[in-house]
């Protein structure tokens, strides 16, 4: 798997994902739409992913928690609805992804009873509850939605069509300073090569990946943060992601445009 | 320490807590009023740790969750208020122990900036964050209840004055059936040794301490429960304790009439 596929046209390798399979493989972790890559997976990916669990007898936590946050011309797809999967599949959502509500820490787990009477045990020992209040709010903000689902105002349709928007100029302002942002499928984030930018990171600690000196330093000489992506790699892959930064674009529109002003005038400082 | 005079007239013993002290004591953790014992600190009790805090220059975590839930005869003191304590101390409170939400898993800690700064980081590293309308719940019931101190009316008085009458009720309940309930000075449980009644424990597993059998015993043939009080113990202590259960009294009546026709039923069948 090439860095440069990767980022620029990266579809599963059948034969790569096989390769991480045996016998002893009890599970696998699914996450679509992706954080941080903002990849969707489509039909035929979703059918190698379910046929490799199958064939290994494999469970498959699926992290959807972005389901709703999908852009024109992909498609969320639940990987629990292809045949032979339900039985194996533990489908996670989230309110605070789904209505924007994320310090609420408040999600679902779908799936078979076989596998969730045993989260349940999980959560009665860890999580232990959670709050009424937001639970009941939750359970309206769902009432209100699914009986307006063709409405643009459902706001399952809103958010996502407000998204798209700000996804559109994030990624014209991160070209525009010399980025090469990857326009995200779905999710809220935007990651972005920012090796050609070549800032001076002199002043920075040494001991680090490129990604953490360069966020860091652009948090304090451009007032602008991201998120370094080598945080989400292991020790193995680290070395492949460190050139790349994650942008978060559900931000109001008048942070957008503090943003943008910031930007262009590093532009302009550059050239 | 006598499990007897711990008990029926316990205090405590400064020689006794001052040989737990060291030169190398960090931190002690004080709970008034205390769970499951029921038992409210006064002032010479409280003078006598802060005195070993101060002379072993150890810190205090004081677990004062029950604050508000003191009974006639008794006042809570915080020991963050004795001289030389305020520097040394960290004293927690519970929204769900104050206003009954006990789900919104919402709390505070009161302490200088030297100690809250490093609290502050463990938070922003497990907890993260608490959720919004919580958090403005709870303010708002704080400034409801703080402006009518004196009036009858506030919470923390009315809560405290509901709960004694079901405590002296637990009480009366509890002894009719030949139990030996400790009367709790503060807090919302009480425990009482159960061994004078003696029941058949036979077909309970054997492996568990007895308040664990009497309790699933109770639970299971009586249909009332409650916790054994040797679950709060480490294994030096456990044994001391274990013909002790504890029961929670903040019940609705329809509750407790319901407790009371399970006891006078059980009391009966015994005589």
């Amino acid at each position: 798997m090439e860095k440069d596929g990767l980022v620029l046209t990266w579809t599963l390798d059948p034969q790569e994902l096989e390769s991480k399979f045996n016998s002893k493989t009890k599970a696998i972790i699914l996450n679509t739409p992706h954080n941080p890559l903002g990849k969707v997976y489509n039909k035929e990916e979703l059918q190698v992913i379910a046929d490799l669990c199958i064939k290994y007898d494999t469970l498959c936590i699926s992290d959807e928690v972005y389901e709703w946050l999908v852009y024109s011309g992909n498609k969320h797809l639940k990987i629990a609805t292809f045949p032979g999967m339900w039985e194996r599949t533990i489908t996670i959502g989230s309110a605070g992804k789904t209505f924007s509500v994320t310090g609420w820490k408040l999600g679902w787990s779908i799936g078979p009873n076989h596998l969730i009477k045993h989260l349940q045990t999980v959560q009665q020992n860890t999580i232990y509850t959670c709050a009424t209040p937001l639970q009941e709010a939750l359970a309206q903000a769902f009432w209100i939605d699914i009986k307006r689902m063709d409405d643009p105002e459902c706001y399952f349709n809103s958010l996502p069509k407000e998204l798209e928007v700000k996804r559109d100029r994030m990624v014209h302002l991160l070209e525009s300073v010399g980025l090469k942002p990857i326009v995200p499928d779905g999710g809220y984030f935007i990651i972005a090569d920012v090796s050609l930018l070549d800032p001076d990171l002199s002043d920075m600690k040494n001991n680090e990946p490129y990604d953490y000196k360069f966020v860091k330093w652009m948090t304090k000489h451009k007032k602008l943060s991201a998120i370094p992506v080598s945080a989400f790699c292991n020790s193995e892959t680290k070395s492949q992601f460190e050139k790349f930064v994650r942008f978060c674009f559900i931000k109001k529109d008048s942070t957008l445009d503090a943003a943008e002003e910031i930007i262009k005038a590093w532009s302009v400082q550059k050239s």
